[in-house]
């Protein structure tokens, strides 16, 4: 089962709404760039790997749909849209990354190929990124499997799993690759707040491979670990900088956790979260709506106009992070950086 | 305005129902012990220093509609009853401490007293407890509001609050003091999951009072210190044993991140909250609901049955706790504790 893929029969991309789980699973079909950019900022599509693939995939969309007869005309559209998918959430870098992977391979076809040929080449590159998403988290999940010992229990945050991409899952494809291996893992899912991604995501796709899970409310991780009950943290990223990493909201928290508790702070994400000519200071933390604290569904969880902090993501120093997981291999940061040359 | 009272009219405990706000605002009242331990195990009434009313309240109410003829009789009542409700919720020692005084009240009369003497003497003891309550906590505040300087911006969790307590707070009645004496002080509230006591209860509280107030998720705490939105913690605790404050889950992971981030961690608690011939390996601490972290009302947040670690209350050790407030004093743990002899 993968997360998001192009259905070329209804040319829509089709992708599992990741906002009804854990109630039901279900699928939606992506028929246009505003739909689109509604399903990544509801977060019917949300992961970095999977935004990714929806990038690419959103770029094929509009290949596939644009009234453009003239190949000039087709690759001015997809550029325009290439904008619109862009801005659907800045933070997150492998979603501009997806759409100019799949920019770049149609831009490059200008003057020498026909609107058909643009389309087919924008629709290859999208089904590549997804192809490659799913093998570089295989080759990533195998070797950080190396970090981790049979019987280990290990902290994650948010979902970083096969729901974010396209599938297997970056730190939880860490936790596959050893549980392959043959290695008893046992988890604890951070429920992280505001969206719960952990209890709603993480937890039901573990329950589903049948990996022993134990959920717990964010703010329970100081209290595990003091316990010993936690021997290793592993979390995916949005974007890594020269000198952090960028996660979901409460990842810095567990970081500083894990340093006060001796506990390793592992990081898993693919080559292309990287974004080392960018320092923290130069990236945007996405602020999102305060009801989404305030209120959930139709319970009033908080006076209605309270005034609410609700930052989606969090910056970690690299001095926290004791590795970060690749498919390329494992590097020690602040030293030891992948090279992106 | 009371968080809990005596409603001699009605012959029964009247309290705000706590687990309705900030809905609404609405008053309950309790007829039996059966009744209070219900409304204890579900929190319409919580908070250490609101417990300890409680249970004196309890000890009186059982006194009141005891249905014993002699003094021996009714005496072995409360006693019995003194039991009941000291095991509704075994890690807040206030709550056996309000039971307690009230039945060594009553005990002391054995043998020299009528029933009706006995009834009095338990409820003049509860309304002692509760009327003690409010001029310790302010005694408290005015002490604790030293430690605030004007403009502060004070992070707390759960909420330690006039809802707490009878009335005006221990960690948010040191913030109404410094507000009192003309300091401008600003809030950070942790929402405090799994039940929301920071959103439903102490930004309902702070918005009432028009003390600015900013909501966030327990998860955001690392990244607004970080950020130096923040400059001092103050939170409230349910028991201080000789080497550890314990207070609501998520208590012990700010700790650390003050620790790290050079904040100031203070604790408010009124002196009846110590608890120092015992040690934290002593100390029970209750577990719950699982249900707790898996919906919210009807909104299935995690897969049904899946396992879940959710303990009421974490311990923080001394060594990081910048000062606890008490009525008597401020004490510097670990090296300065308060002289209970």
């Amino acid at each position: 089962m993968r997360t998001i893929w192009w259905d070329e029969k209804s040319r829509a991309i089709g992708m599992i709404d990741q906002t009804l789980l854990p109630e039901r699973l279900e699928n939606i079909e992506v028929r246009s760039v505003e739909q689109l950019c509604e399903a990544i900022q509801s977060l019917r599509v949300r992961g970095a790997p999977a935004l990714g693939a929806a990038g690419g995939y959103g770029v094929a969309l509009t290949a596939a749909r644009s009234a453009a007869t003239d190949p000039a005309a087709l690759l001015d559209d997809i550029k325009t849209a290439a904008g619109v998918i862009r801005a659907a959430r800045p933070t997150a870098v492998n979603l501009s990354w997806g759409v100019d992977r799949a920019v770049k391979a149609v831009e490059e076809m200008r003057g020498s190929a026909t609107v058909e040929e643009i389309r087919a080449a924008a629709l290859a590159e999208a089904e590549l990124i997804a192809e490659e998403d799913v093998s570089i988290n295989k080759a990533l999940g195998d070797r950080g499997a190396s970090l981790l010992a049979d019987g280990d229990v290990v902290l994650t945050h948010c979902n970083a799993g096969r729901l974010a991409c396209v599938g297997w899952g970056t730190a939880l494809g860490v936790i596959r690759s050893a549980v392959a291996q043959g290695k008893r893992i046992s988890v604890y899912a951070c429920e992280t707040r505001p969206l719960f991604q952990g209890s709603r995501l993480t937890a039901w796709e573990l329950t589903e491979d049948n990996i022993p899970v134990t959920l717990i409310c964010d703010n329970m991780a100081g209290m595990a670990m003091r316990q010993g009950l936690v021997d290793k943290v592993i979390v995916g990223a949005d974007r890594i900088t020269k000198d952090a990493v960028f996660n979901k909201i409460g990842t810095y928290s567990i970081a500083v956790l894990a340093k006060a508790h001796g506990v390793p702070f592992y990081v898993a994400a693919p080559i292309s979260t990287f974004d080392l000519e960018r320092s923290e200071k130069d990236v945007e933390i996405e602020e999102r709506d305060a009801d989404e604290i305030r209120r959930l569904g139709n319970k009033k969880l908080a006076p209605a106009d309270v005034k609410v902090y609700n930052p989606a993501f969090d910056a970690t120093p690299l001095d926290l992070v004791s590795a970060i997981i690749t498919e390329r291999g494992i590097y020690r940061p602040p030293e030891e950086m992948p090279d992106l040359g």
